[in-house]
């Protein structure tokens, strides 16, 4: 017993010292999206600024290919990949056609633990819905803004959007030294919901899976499923752009591209698991000249 | 030595607690590679699975603008760069034009101590030579498959190849754990291997160096010294789309391209040591429209 | 006492101990930026160098999108963005037309603390004026190129610039290790600097901001200030390539695009402070074919 007391005191001074190191510390990943673009610097000076905030946060890109201003789509692919990320996880999207603009400069937390931290323009739209809304925080810029950086007034994403999204995955700043809870609603874009009336599904074409032509929709499989459409049954397919119909068609309803022949068009229900409709090792966008956003709908029906 | 009794135990158990919080242990590399381009949300998506398996893992991206359903380039850009990374690093390779049909997901031990996480379809073409193969085993969805992905069919890339390749950098499961050992042999893209006959060396058009329109060739180092050639000294080359003639011309062999005038075409041994041609300052590939892939072959020989 | 000596002695074992494991040493930001394009493996090859020198190493893309052999260009990127990250952090920049040439491997110590990696080729021509010279050190290829890469000509961006910088970065070798000082100047391409004269200032087009189509010119804050503008004021702008002039008009000074109608031109000092010209969501250079580097001059002056 009388070697046991130093050697236990040892022990827990140890344990403390361990803790206080903290080398194996979480910190929570910090994902970036623009419409800036490689080949430009702003991304890396974004960098710069998260890394000269910690060193060891762990930063990724989601994209930073959104054509310029399009806020339709950078809600998109927000809702596209977030849910793929742990809870804890900071998203910085800066499409900000607006920027130094009257428009707010917002924190949502998503009731599944996301922070995403963005212009207040309609970037929102779709994780609002989806994983919805638990409080929403005006970034207080007399606070939370880059030194020096007043003077500067277009680039916001490095400044502001950057250097908050750091400090709160770092756990520099807490959720609630963001600033004041808004007090207003989150911009949110209009945009048909997906739903079915008289056996017919109907709903809007998100998006351009890009790099294949696919056409990816917002009908859920939920909705989907009061088509009571089993793999090989026939569907008809409308598209419209606003009220103008621009394909009209039949098509095999499988699991998979190759469930159809080379060349042939074919829906399915994508990684995302709403409908979808490709040409199988082809592009149905550009045969068909289908374009997405809100502007586009899409009907389906059984044949 | 009453003293040092209690002070010896203090400094083991101090290292036991170091080693057991493992702050410096080593976890392998994950690049990743795909046909999906870096507009759309889907390598984001990848990444947020793998990060959920592990926030302590190195990510990096070979490249994602194999283009689409390019099994040879997605095979080449494996070989050109796997070599450069340690040992025990894990490579996911996804350009899956199959996905959701029979085709097999592998992952493949070469001999070099690398991993490869890919659809079996010819991908691993290169690396299974240049690496040589260790071992094979056929990716067992039961065990490894992300929670709850089971009705989506279409994006094994997010489902089952990040999330096991994620799962071994992370060392969370060993290469056992994948699944059985392969009963058959891996599946492998046709094209013409180096050689040389009649004093000519003949070989295949791998890629072009896209950015600089640049010939890169399969004949390495060992083949082309068969030519007895030296710096200075002029080839005459044949560059052949299946058996049609596309270049014929003589050019001088040189160490770097500053060994030419600009605008001049030049011979040289690439960074991988393999016969190339280039234009000085120019595109080669642009001003003779030369592709290339297994369809593309060369001939080298004396002047 | 006689309990506390034993213990006192553990203490400082531990902490000696948990210092030599040093698991929460701060290695520097390692930067890379090429004109090799991301469709490329080389990029890949360069960070599997980096990480085999410390797989603790944290790598960042600047960009790899540089117009082929565009060294001004490079230039200007790594101005963009070098100021926005913590001294210690080190830039390789391989925009490298003479590779394999006379000209000289270097690493540039700043004033500001950065490190540049690159070949002397006129690409530290900017970040030499806004962080100045601390000192420059030819690389010393016997000791600081990647171990049996002597047979390649072609890719000192892997053999010797990703090697060094990872190497630098983690302090596996300090500035001195680098090589010998350098006895010459840093090559430095000839541009017009930014001046005042018969109240009009003038400058050089330094880039276009890419995705958006903004003039972003060298005239800064402070020579921009002698023209004593105002929000508000209109001013008198003219561009030309070489002697030609290829634009004339004025336009509002605004703090920011919005402070014009959509579709209406607008000048503005740009997220660096400097001036710049803008369609407010449209594209100036587009609309006016207006390019840039070193022969692309501007004036402004009030109206």
């Amino acid at each position: 017993l009388h070697e046991l007391l130093p050697l236990m005191k040892g022990f827990i001074i140890a344990l403390i010292i361990l803790f206080s190191f903290d080398c194996t510390a979480q910190k929570n990943a910090l994902v970036f999206q623009t419409d800036f673009g490689l080949k430009d610097g702003a991304v890396a000076a974004m960098k710069g600024v998260a890394y000269s905030v910690d060193p060891d946060l762990r930063m990724f890109d989601l994209t930073h290919e959104i054509p310029a201003y399009n806020i339709w789509e950078a809600a998109y692919r927000l809702d596209q990949a977030a849910a793929y990320w742990p809870a804890g996880s900071v998203f910085v999207s800066v499409v900000d056609p607006g920027v130094g603009s009257a428009r707010r400069s917002i924190v949502m937390k998503s009731k599944s633990g996301h922070y995403f931290v963005t212009p207040d323009n309609g970037t929102l739209t779709l994780v609002a819905e989806s994983l919805g809304i638990a409080e929403v925080r005006v970034i207080d810029e007399r606070k939370n803004r880059l030194a020096n950086s007043d003077s500067s007034y277009t680039f916001h994403g490095r400044d502001v959007y950057a250097y908050t999204g750091a400090r709160l995955a770092a756990a520099v700043i807490n959720f609630d030294d963001v600033g004041q809870i808004s007090q207003d609603a989150v911009i949110r874009l209009p945009f048909q919901r997906a739903g079915v009336s008289d056996k017919t599904a109907h709903g809007t074409v998100d998006i351009i899976d890009v790099q294949y032509g696919n056409i990816w929709t917002n009908i859920d499989r939920e909705t989907f499923r009061k088509l009571n459409l089993r793999a090989g049954d026939k569907v008809l397919v409308r598209i419209y752009d606003e009220k103008k119909l621009k394909y009209d068609g039949e098509m095999i309803f499988g699991k998979t591209f190759a469930d159809v022949p080379e060349g042939q068009p074919v829906a399915y229900l994508n990684s995302l698991l709403k409908f979808s409709i490709a040409i199988n090792m082809g592009s149905f966008a550009a045969v068909h000249n289908i374009e997405s956003g809100p502007g586009w709908t899409i009907t389906v029906s059984k044949k």
